[in-house]
């Protein structure tokens, strides 16, 4: 597989895609409210992801596409190149913002990670990762990740989890927001993400993920030493909706065993 | 009072300061931990402050400093000309992350708030404001705040404040959180004010803040049509420690009486 050629295209497509998103600040948005009324559709997130699926096909016609909007295909593998694509991730803060949201694409090859590109589109900031070779910021290399003590932690999750939620008692949760610095939340898994994976988080904890919601995330901070698992800590299915929890290695085992895990017989 | 002339100060020594801050992080920082371990102060924070009051004093030698690090006075009253500086707001956010914080500094005349600046050094994005002659970002006019119903909203707010905090009861801020579309939480109560001066958020609500945390944010949300009181309404005093919650007009009395004062004897 020629993985420079697959990266030189999608830079090239990520470019353009800003540039149309950028310009459509202009226009009025034509909102469409989904299932969810957190989770808002534009005409610009469909655009986007056609605009992807469009150029992917006609560049690699055996690959494969799993999408948010659903112009891809219902995939039953991970079997052969998989593209998994968020065309806009954040789309609350896209609507309300026009910033904090990001075009987020994974590429694995039979279940493995090997290309992720995550671009904040307004800032103009682009990550992207090569499984073995490193990860980068608009072209400058991630340093591997350092491990806090739990009490200098910063975790990103969103304050709604502390009320309630289906998988970890919240008196876990609020010991362990207790027991850290500081808790941030920017309304986007995959700036979740890279904020994990730059070391401007320490983790990021979440209930609910689509897998495009982590797919580029994942093969950032799992290349700088970090360790991504469901909030049990059982590794993601790339095919499924999953709770995720990213963080720095040892910090993950503490957090798990001493909050995540605490008082639950697995 | 020439305004004009302070405008002109004020944006150049933002910009020389801001010059500063981004160079020294190629610099190891020299961080102190202050009596609470969320509140770091490093050197650049501190000389940040220092290089402001020693410009102001040489330029409007009559005028009166509060400031953040105490190099300024200490004021017991808003009478004649008084800047309320805030050299990094977000100092956790800058120590761990290199980004999210901002210089804030609100310029007061005899208690009323008259310019306000908050400066996003990294990403070199500059708010201001002119009580009575609007506020604008990097030279751009922000547009009068709209309301959204309250289930549209998206509020800023700390996560651990719904574990536990001494003056509104939990339940009354879990049930808002319920009722709104989403929260957020950035880590600094200036670059949260200019969130929703600038209509990315809708309201920021926190349990405590000093003067300079918000004397900026305040002047930019009165000009756009928000209201900014402490969690049960009242008028904010700037030589206090206060709780903070800063909205849109309508929006405001909707959440105090129904959630913030429910069940509360004032």
């Amino acid at each position: 597989m020629n993985w420079n050629e697959i990266d030189t295209y999608v830079k090239h497509w990520l470019e353009e895609a800003g540039n149309r998103i950028t310009a459509s600040f202009q226009n009025e948005l034509n909102i469409e409210t989904k299932s969810d009324r957190n989770d808002l559709v534009t005409n610009i997130d469909k655009e986007t992801e056609q605009y992807f699926i469009k150029n992917i096909q006609s560049k690699f016609p055996d690959h494969h596409i799993l999408g948010e909007e659903g112009y891809g295909e219902k995939l039953e593998s991970m079997d052969g190149i998989v593209w998994i694509i968020d065309p806009i991730d954040g789309t609350v803060n896209f609507v309300h913002q026009q910033r904090n949201f990001v075009i987020s694409i994974g590429i694995y090859q039979n279940g493995v990670g090997r290309l992720g590109y995550i671009y904040d589109v307004v800032q103009k900031e682009l990550y992207s990762v090569e499984a073995g070779k490193g990860a980068f910021f608009n072209g400058t290399r991630l340093a591997p990740l350092e491990e806090p003590p739990l009490s200098d932690a910063i975790i990103g999750m969103n304050a709604t989890w502390l009320l309630s939620n289906k998988l970890v008692p919240v008196e876990n949760l609020h010991a362990l927001v207790r027991d850290i610095r500081a808790t941030r939340s920017y309304g986007s898994a995959a700036l979740e993400c890279i904020y994990v994976a730059t070391g401007r988080t320490d983790a990021y904890l979440t209930m609910r993920l689509c897998p495009w919601d982590f797919a580029a995330g994942k093969i950032f901070i799992e290349e700088l030493g970090g360790v991504v698992t469901d909030v049990f800590g059982n590794s993601l299915n790339m095919l499924e909706k999953s709770s995720v929890f990213a963080c720095k290695p040892g910090l993950h085992k503490e957090i798990l065993d001493n909050y995540l895990l605490r008082g639950i017989s697995k």
